[in-house]
Parts: C-alpha cells; sequence; structure tokens
C-alpha cells in the first residue's frame, strides 16, 4: 500500500455536519473537484483526499484523519502549508491538529542543522538549562545594544537576541548594529573565557535575509533570529539552507503565529522544527499571553521527539517569564530548554547585571544540585 | 505633530480588561517593556505605541485605536505585519480589524503594477465584469491542462487560471505545464481574435517562485497566481517587484489566509493590494465558506476605493459560486469584478463548453443591457 500524508482536523458541529465537513476537506484540499466531477484516472492514482476516520472528541467536537497523495505535496514547504490548510483554513469550524509524514516525505526537509546538540557543544554546556535574554527596545542606537550585549555577556548569559521588533529601522541600521555587537561579545567571551551568542533579528524581502545573514556571517555571527509566519515559511526553509552553509544556528520567532484554528505545538512543535529551526521561541503557560500548559507541554515534545532523522530543537518558553518561575520551568520543561527572560531584568538600568546574574544562577541551580 | 502609523483593534473583555489589553498592545507591538522601564529618551522620541481611542463595540466588546512612530515599521512589508500584529496575534482576546497609512508610510509600497485598469486594457474589455475559471485537477497532465485551457479560452473566458493546488508536482512539472498551457491559449486567441490570460500558479521557495516566473516571461505569460500568505507577504511583495519589470500581471489567492484574528477585508483587502496584487481570490458569501456580505462587501471596496496613488484591484469572489448567481454577484460587487466559477463548469468533460459560454454570456448581459 502507497504511503500518505494523514492529517488530523478537528472539526466543530453535530455528526452529520463532521462527516460532510470531512470529506469535503478532503476534496477541497487535494482536487477541488465534486466527488461525481473527478476524472476517473485520477480517483484511480489516489489522488484525491481520503477520509481515513472520524472521531467523537467531546461535545459537537470530532477528530477526523484524512490522507493525501505524497506527490500532490510537491515535496515542498508551500505546498505542504496548502495541501494541510490552505483552502480549510478558511472553515470556520475546522481546525488543523497534527499531521504524520511518512518518511518518504520527511526526508524532504533537512530540520535542524546545530539543534540541542549542537547548540550545546557552542556553549560548552553539556546538561543544564540554558538561559536567554532579548536586547531592547527598539529606539536604541547600535552602541546602546552593543554595551547591553557585553554586560548580559559578562553576567553570564548564553544566548542575547534582538527583541523580533528591532528590525533594520533608522535608529540602529542592521550592518552597524551587528559590528558593534558583534565586537561586544567578542570583547566579553576574552573577559570572562565564556562563550556566548550574540542572535540578531533578520527583517526583510528575501533578498536583504539573504543579504544579512551573510554580512552576519562575515561579522562572526554564529546565531540569527527569524519569524517564520512573518517572512512565510518557505522563505524560512531557505535561510535555512544558506545559514547551514555559513553553519550558522536558527531561533525561530512565534510572531504572528498566533493562529487559533493551527494548533500551536503542531504549528510551533512540528513544522517549524521541519524547516530547520535550532530553537522555537514560544509563549509560556502562564504568562502575558497564556497558552494551555498541555499545549505547550506537547509544544516542547514535539521539538525535541525523535523525529526521522531531524535533529531536537531547543524549547524556548517565554513571555513575560521572571527569574522566580526558573525552577518551576526546569520541572516543566526538563534541562533541554532554552530559558528566556528579558522584560523583567530591564526594569532599572543599574540593576540589570545582578538581575541577570540571579537569572543565571537560578538557570544553572538544578544542575549544580545533580552533580 | 508628526505622522503615526494608527492601527484599529477590537477588544474582547469587560471595560477594565479593554483598556489594560490596548495599553499592553501600545507596548507589546513597539518597545516590548513595561511603561516604568522605557528608557526617557525612547519615551521623548515617542518611539513606544499609544493609546489613541478605546470605544464600546457591542457587549463586551471594544475598539481601540493605537498609533506608532513610522520608523518602527522600517518602511517595509516584513516588519509592518509585525507591528502590526506579530506578538498581539497571540492575545486570543484581540483581532486586527484596520489600520491608517499615513502617505509618508503607504508612499514605500507602489501597490498594483496592472490594476483594474490594465487588466482591461490587457483583455480588450472596458466595461464589464470580467470572468475566470481554473484548471483542475491535481493529478492531470500538462497536455489535459493544456486542452481545458484552448477549451475555455474558445468558449470566451477571459482569465484561466490554475487551481492553487497545482504546484510543481511531477504530475505536471512548471515547465511542462506553462509551455504547452501558453501555445494553447495563443491557438486560441488566432482562433477567435479574442485574448485571454493563463495565469500559472508559482509554488515553491523564494529562489524557485523567481525562476518561475522568469521561466512564465519567457514562454509569454502575462498574469500569475500566487498565495501570499503560504510565501508570506514579505516574499509576495518581492515577487511583484520582479513581476512589475516583466509587465506581469498578479492574482493573489487567499490559501491559509482564514485566520479569524485578522479581518479578511484588512488583509485581503488592503494588505494584498498594498503588496501588489492587481486581482484578489476570496471567498464570496453564500458559498461553501461563507465569509460575511458585511465583510466581503468591504473587503471588494478596500480594493478598489482611492489610496494613495495605488491602482484599483480586482475583487474576484469565489468559493463554489455558480452561473445562476453570476447576475446577483454582479449587483453586489458591481462591473469591476473578476468573476470567478471553476468547480460548476466541470460536472461532465462534454458539457464544460456548454456550461463555459452559459457563464461568459450571463457575465456580458448586464453589460448589453445598458448599451
Amino acid at each position: 500500500v502507497a504511503e500518505r500524508l494523514r492529517v488530523l482536523y478537528e472539526i466543530e458541529g453535530d455528526e452529520a455536519t463532521a462527516h460532510a465537513l470531512a470529506h469535503g476537506i478532503a476534496l477541497e484540499q487535494s482536487v477541488e473537484l465534486p466527488a461525481a466531477a473527478i476524472p476517473p484516472a485520477v480517483v484511480a492514482a489516489r489522488v484525491p483526499g481520503e477520509v481515513e476516520s472520524i472521531e467523537p472528541a467531546g461535545a459537537d467536537r470530532w477528530q477526523a484523519w484524512v490522507s493525501y497523495h505524497l506527490d500532490t505535496t510537491g515535496f515542498d514547504t508551500m505546498q505542504l502549508l496548502n495541501v494541510l490548510f490552505g483552502n480549510t483554513s478558511m472553515q470556520t469550524r475546522v481546525a488543523l491538529l497534527d499531521a504524520d509524514l511518512p518518511p518518504a516525505l520527511l526526508a524532504a526537509w533537512p530540520g535542524p542543522r546545530v539543534g540541542i546538540p549542537g547548540l550545546r557543544a557552542r556553549l560548552g554546556a553539556a546538561f543544564r538549562a540554558l538561559t536567554c535574554t532579548a536586547l531592547k527596545p527598539v529606539g536604541y542606537a547600535p552602541s546602546q545594544f552593543a554595551s547591553l550585549v557585553e554586560r548580559f555577556a559578562r553576567a553570564g548569559i548564553d544566548v542575547i537576541k534582538e527583541d523580533h521588533g528591532i528590525a533594520n529601522q533608522r535608529f540602529a541600521p542592521f550592518a552597524e548594529r551587528v559590528r558593534l555587537c558583534q565586537e561586544a561579545i567578542a570583547r566579553a567571551a576574552q573577559a570572562t573565557g565564556r562563550r556566548a551568542l550574540y542572535v540578531p533579528n533578520l527583517s526583510g524581502p528575501p533578498a536583504t535575509l539573504r543579504a544579512h545573514l551573510e554580512l552576519a556571517h562575515a561579522a562572526g555571527v554564529e546565531m540569527v533570529m527569524l519569524a517564520p509566519m512573518l517572512c512565510g515559511l518557505p522563505t524560512f526553509a531557505e535561510i535555512a539552507a544558506q545559514a547551514a552553509q555559513a553553519d550558522i544556528a536558527l531561533l525561530a520567532h512565534c510572531a504572528l503565529a498566533g493562529t487559533p484554528r493551527i494548533a500551536a505545538d503542531f504549528l510551533l512543535g512540528r513544522l517549524y522544527r521541519l524547516i530547520g529551526a535550532d530553537a522555537v521561541i514560544f509563549v509560556n503557560h502562564g504568562g502575558r499571553f497564556g497558552w494551555p500548559p498541555d499545549q505547550v507541554r506537547r509544544l516542547a515534545t514535539n521539538l525535541r521527539a525523535p523525529w526521522g532523522n531531524l535533529r531536537p530543537a531547543f524549547p524556548v518558553p517565554a513571555g513575560g517569564m521572571t527569574t522566580d518561575r526558573v525552577a518551576e520551568m526546569i520541572d516543566f520543561y526538563g534541562p533541554d530548554t532554552l530559558l528566556l527572560i528579558s522584560g523583567a531584568l530591564y526594569p532599572d538600568n543599574d540593576g540589570l547585571e545582578v538581575r541577570a546574574r540571579a537569572f543565571v544562577e537560578a538557570a544553572h541551580a538544578p544542575d549544580r544540585e545533580r552533580m
């Protein structure tokens, strides 16, 4: 039997509606024709989607598995997205929950090139939870960001990324900012003997993303950030291939990913890993956005669980996190986590290093206990 | 007073929640810092977002205008999207409704390069509603699509686009398909003395989109289709610039655009026009998806209304449309509309031309009545 791409949808409605919608989805996402109008040869080749099962999943809720011919995906990111949810995204009673990519399809994507082991090797941190913070705010000049980089790096933060709102504005143009910040991280490394990563945020049309990645590489940058839903997942995948050539790791940001009809654990946990994210920022439960605990747990599981030959990627829970939640977050996510605390380190300029050090100590503590 | 980008959000909750969320959005979408932690110089430069008004909009519903410093957008598509809704897309109680781009910002985008007047000129149709159909199904070989193109063109259809699910699969690889279909449309034009446009669907990573656009141009293609939410809006904007060089019109498809937290009339009506769509396919009210009549009316208005120096773009209502709705659709949308009927023309192969001719006649009828 030919392997097929199997996709899980949640459908709202009574049983008859669920069956009608599931069969509608199967055709909509493939041949876009009523069953009676599909040419027999196309049916014989099993090109139309097929409903595999419909099970109840609560009051007026159903879960339906629909399968598609692998060749309809073109083995490409843009068309995979289209098969998964293109027109059906406009069905207000349907959500995309998950998908099962058979090995022949999965093999079309290399996934994370650096992943958890590669990032740990770069940072010389074999077991413990890693720390991450963000450069803020937009409006600062490059030299101000560089000063923050040096202070955070000296305080022991592992990954110092830019806010996703720091793009290529006149306040701090990309080229000058990256040069100064990368110099700052090198200075700090020389002073402390400890490595940290400065992570600039890429923003712009594909040609700019490519040029800026090249520029960052030339400056010695080893990791960059990019938001897949802002640039488009196919563009992210293309940048991931270029980054791999330069041995640059990719941090995916969750901006614009808050679509209630695609499960976040699937979009950020599976698709972002598939297209090459080495670490994925998402909103932790209990923060200022508050995705449910079950969902963020599945998201983190999807990023790290065995999946074909794909390397595991770091979950980066974020969104209003504070140092007093570090122990709880490590309990919840385990030590293979990149903990992101940013706004909470900033309330006063003078206290920045003290707060950053307290964050670093809290993150390292469970590791010390285990040794 | 400096002009600012003004953005309209809908917020769900009681009055206190609405005020807290609106002020939270203003900071989240700009400096991402609590008010107390924003450096005074950044405040003085008015970089943080500012809540301009909060008005009731129904039971536990509020509409808030929030304004942003123009420079935070970087005058670029990706960062504009980010400022409009990046992290706030993850606030389950907030929707993005609209935005007011002052002239200095709007001038950064050329909008449609061909637009309604250009497409009318290309098709030699000055006043009447235009007709559009789709090539189906995925699974067909290039020669089968070419045969459909010729039959539809001979029947008088103006715009013959491919289904958005026809990408670059092994069934009908792009290069061969485009060559055969463009030859078919040329043959039909010679036979009928009437022009029609064959519109191939672009799919793939940015490098493939660029290469395929070039290939289509070399084959004589004058319009291509691309789905902004699948490829990413910044990529669409970049392809629009390349298409403009080749004088190729762009048809935007609504795949993956069904996000309930961005108003469709804003996303497809304003943003798609901004980034260069000459015509925009969306789901008509009363079809198999069913966006509300008010929303699709606003969407069509946004595509055609005066807006800076931007050319108007054709609305393309679709999604289960039938010939018996043509008169009603022209009444509803007016004649500056590209009517898309596809599945309904296909029920049996022999009847295809008859059905296509009936569609064309229905679309031309109001024009004849006016003369």
